[in-house]
């Protein structure tokens, strides 16, 4: 066996690992015989001497095979996960599972909590009374066996390497490698054991990735690095420069999703579920042209079977279905301020990193892992990029569970609107796609 | 004050840190603020990004004042310390301290135990009966006013952020950075209140830096830095792909000192002491040209007075200062075993690294800092570079407690001698001298 100190001189000196090296070196992590002091010494090498597709896909498969893998075996219907590398205002999960459940594609999720100024998926259906997230693996598989959509979180089963790797690299400064994401995000959605995969690599101001050069380079390595770990799997890259929607905050934007399923809600929210459904329609073999798949897709949101899929899904997680037919049965924040229009004109820019913050500080989002989330803060827009604007008339509302944490926030939103007397920008939805 | 993670980001991303930035982030180390996860993150982007002279400064000032400075201040004599990098054979600080006291230069030593291929001065001082290398900084003065040598090893009160981060640095693959080991030494030196400092940096097979670029780099990032911190410093490259004189291990080595002091001994352990001896004399002010200061230093090996000086830091350090005169009185191996020549010729090369492992098997020196040495086992030298041998004589005696431990190195210890019918190279012993 190769010493933890030859593994870092290894690659400190800009050295190749031997997936064998890498399995080794995951395997000692977790049972203590590599110290925290020495992973977080070769992380830093690997973030700054980088790690080549062989080395991040034997990353992978170690953090992978670190835990439990779901066959899903008694899953009839195709597996197709899907999964967003975070923004401001991004609820498609929560409509986009039922709806392709309702096309005949299975969707198996495994969703994370908020941090930071994004928000997660796992709040927003804990704004539901009674959803549970916390599901073992065999009631996972019978969900998705008897409804074809199930939204959980990732248990302690899945992946430990990631868990403790995440947390550790948190605190040294080694978040920002593109192969120690790579190998993050797809060691537990391997554990799946999905068909397919559909990645929304978010780039802008909201985004992780601030830029599309980078949100590319990301979307490569993800969408190669999965396919040598035998997931096929697309990549869309898409705008995160203003929210998703017209609402960030977690019951706020279940209930945007809500809407989209009632063939409602704001037209962004709608398109980047169908082109998203659209990529999981295709991989899972359901059609083989954008077209046909959205025809099915519309159809499910027409017709309401999308809406029924997402009460089944619900109600089997032990939540209050009767959401789905009365969203207003949602928590609703106690005070709810209007942010008025300083100035007439056209709105420019709607700054998503801004908003995620103030949603933050409404209660909507946490700074550390441990705190708790208000299910009813949040902000809804009144309009969105292009609208035209007049002064003292309302951009949106801010809600919370008291006036003080709004006049905290309210300058700070006031400055995420932009207007202008001059044309906006022509807003782009989807920036590329990415399929090997 | 800086978070721990913002100064990581700020050296990963090729930051440059400020003085109060560095000062910080060792004080926030020893103080627990930054854990050790942290540290080496910090220490491995320090490495491949590397600091430059002000950071380097910075740093070994922080390193210096989390610990005791000694300022030495009733010690009239001008103050010169000396620092070698480590070598095989290297006992020259043992006649050096005592030989510049006798030729009215102070020589504070702090000085350090053997660690894998190469020794220890402190090691071959305790072969001497008695020798206490722990002592308190008062009475290290008093010995500095009264005899003019001292040499003691590293209190807990000295720099304790440089013994902190070096244990790290062993363990984390972070030894190897210039600046870091730069740090290191200096705020060591630093400390001791010296009014000079001669380093011989080693270069070669048997050193730390395995070729003279190298040893340059060091020596020049040595000397600019501790410059800047006020303490003028020369330093020499020396060759270090041969043992230094005929002995290796701790008693040989002593007793090999001993002899020098005797104006007798090996020419280049002589030479060696000799040309260190003069820099501290002329960085003293005691002469301003080479030459004199050799004459000094030459009538101070003839006339005994070396010797008396090295006799009265024995005794001052509570040793049997008899082995001045009755260096039998050393320990003796028990086993001692010639290796003999396996064909004539000219012996080309002696390889001080391989000589360096086989001490260590021995028992001369250890592979972990807790293990003990035994001072009587080593290598006994029948011959140096360039000199003729024929088959069946021996190169070598090799010393142990027992014969297996012989047996086990005896192959080894043959692949270290050279021997051809060409002519050797013409040893040189100073590469370079390095003085700002």
């Amino acid at each position: 066996m190769t010493s933890p100190v030859e593994l870092i001189l290894k690659k400190r000196d800009g050295g190749r690992h031997t997936p064998a090296e890498l399995a080794e070196l995951v395997r000692a992590y977790l049972a203590g015989r590599v110290a925290d002091y020495q992973m977080s010494a070769w992380l830093m090498a690997a973030l700054l001497r980088g790690l080549d597709e062989t080395e991040t896909t034997a990353l992978t498969q170690a953090m992978l095979h670190s835990g439990k893998i779901l066959r899903l075996r008694s899953v009839r219907a195709p597996k197709i996960d899907k999964h967003s590398t975070g923004g401001v205002g991004d609820k498609v999960s929560l409509c986009l599972a039922p709806l392709v459940a309702a096309c005949g594609v299975a969707a198996p999720m495994i969703a994370g909590r908020g941090l930071g100024h994004t928000g997660g998926t796992l709040d927003k259906l804990e704004a539901i009374a009674g959803y549970r997230v916390a599901l073992d693996g065999a009631r996972f598989e019978r969900i998705l066996r008897e409804v074809g959509a199930s939204i959980i979180g990732q248990s302690a089963e899945i992946a430990p390497a990631d868990r403790r790797l995440y947390a550790l690299r948190d605190v040294t400064g080694t978040v920002e490698s593109i192969p120690l994401i790579v190998a993050s995000i797809l060691s537990k959605k391997l554990a799946t054991g999905s068909d397919g995969l559909v990645l929304d690599v978010k780039a802008g101001r909201g985004a992780f990735m601030p830029n599309v050069a980078r949100a590319r380079e990301l979307a490569r390595a993800l969408v190669r690095t999965a396919r040598r770990a035998g997931l096929p799997t697309v990549a869309l890259i898409t705008d995160m420069r203003a929210p998703i929607g017209r609402t960030v905050g977690n019951a706020l934007e279940t209930r945007e999703a809500i809407e989209v399923l009632h063939d409602r809600g704001p037209a962004d929210t709608r398109e980047l579920t169908l082109v998203l459904g659209a990529e999981m329609l295709k991989l899972a073999g359901r059609t083989t042209t954008t077209a046909a798949a959205r025809r099915l897709l519309e159809r499910a949101l027409a017709d309401g079977s999308g809406l029924e899929r997402f009460a089944r899904m619900v109600k089997a997680h032990g939540g209050d279905a009767r959401v789905a037919e009365h969203p207003e049965r949602l928590p609703q924040a106690r005070v709810r301020v209007p942010l008025l229009a300083q100035k007439s004109g056209v709105l420019t820019s709607i700054d998503a990193l801004e908003l995620g913050w103030v949603s933050v500080g409404l209660g909507a989002g946490r700074l550390r892992a441990e705190q708790k989330v208000d299910a009813a803060a949040g902000i809804e827009l009144c309009h969105g990029e292009g609208d035209r604007v007049t002064r003292g008339e309302p951009l949106a509302y801010l809600c919370a569970s008291k006036r003080s944490l709004i006049d905290a926030v309210e300058e700070r939103a006031a400055r995420a609107f932009t207007s202008s007397t001059r044309a906006p920008r022509t807003p782009r939805l989807v920036l590329e796609r990415i399929a090997g």
